[in-house]
């Protein structure tokens, strides 16, 4: 006795999401059979695709394109920074110390989650490194494992392509501003250690 | 800046899903709009709910309504074994142990993860108990702690309602087949030892 055949293509299409195993799509898809609310999905899926469009610039989902960044003259055109995801354009905005444009690639690398490199915007990066005349590309991925990953792959698809010119950077590692040195992780401790800096003694 | 408005309400509309939360919601989203393949949940949404049916007897998943476990004149119409999802249905069914018919909830009680009293086919369950003439309901919830408070639900609802008569069995619990004992959880052995059954001995 197997499921009948519209449900188990249901499954298998909640199976091909990220981080999504077989068991947890078997999850979802009842939901959908008992829970009228859930088919809404649905024509959300086909709204977000059809109302929504990605920036041909920085590849960010966007009202326009290009997006209000890309579109302003008062952003600085030589600085990029490239990021997984468009929350995180959206945290480092609310930050306020940042005037250059972003990239966002859409997800860190993360094959075991179903997230690979052709899921990525890295050819359209490569293609802004070649062609916008850019000062300083800076490697804004988050701080852990996948953003490690996905930095070391924006590394390799830079080296061959880019002008020598070209400055990378990657966002500093250290205390995070406002916490208490006694509740952080180990790792932290390390990269404060590892990356610290002289500080100019008094006379 | 905050998303588009069609993306946030893809969002919203993953995050309606028992189990996923805001974060995950949202790398869902975003994989619909990266990967074309991803769409093809929308249509398969859309065909579960039209080209599946729900047995109003057992509440399962089905081709035909009645189900062709409920319309089989050889199983024990006095025996009914309440499970949580179609695949147990499958499982014990392929154990060739059981013979008598099913109830599917449909899901178990998890508030945390989105699944409701309301969600179970419950008021269905009390139904048949009122209805069928039925000798013996078993609980063949799943022995974790979602399945412990779903058999309460179903006892809490068969109180009121069913036949005095009606005899309410669970599940034996105890030391899997094929296994070693120096592999088992701690809750194994002590469902084992709780559960223990006196044996005749050897003349």
């Amino acid at each position: 006795m197997a499921y009948p055949e519209p449900l188990e293509e249901l499954v298998v299409a909640f199976e091909r999401f990220p981080g999504i195993g077989r068991r947890s799509a078997e999850r979802l898809a009842f939901h959908v059979l008992r829970d009228p609310r859930a088919r809404e999905l649905a024509g959300a899926i086909e709204r977000a695709v059809t109302g929504t469009r990605r920036c041909g610039t920085c590849c960010n989902v966007a009202e326009t394109d290009p997006c209000s960044i890309c579109a302003d003259p008062q952003r600085d055109a030589g600085l990029l920074c490239v990021v997984e995801e468009p929350r995180h354009v959206e945290a480092i905005e609310r930050s306020g110390a940042y005037r250059g444009r972003y990239h966002v690639l859409m997800g860190a690398f993360h094959p075991g989650d179903g997230t690979d490199e052709e899921h990525l915007t890295l050819e359209r990066l490569v293609a802004r490194a070649r062609g916008e005349g850019l000062r300083e590309v800076i490697l804004g991925t988050d701080p852990d494992a996948e953003g490690e990953a996905t930095a070391a792959l924006i590394l390799d698809a830079l080296a061959g392509s880019a002008p020598a010119s070209l400055v990378v950077t990657r966002l500093a590692r250290g205390l995070p501003a406002g916490s208490g040195i006694e509740y952080l992780h180990k790792g932290v401790l390390e990269d404060a250690l590892a990356d610290r800096r002289p500080v100019r003694r008094r006379p």
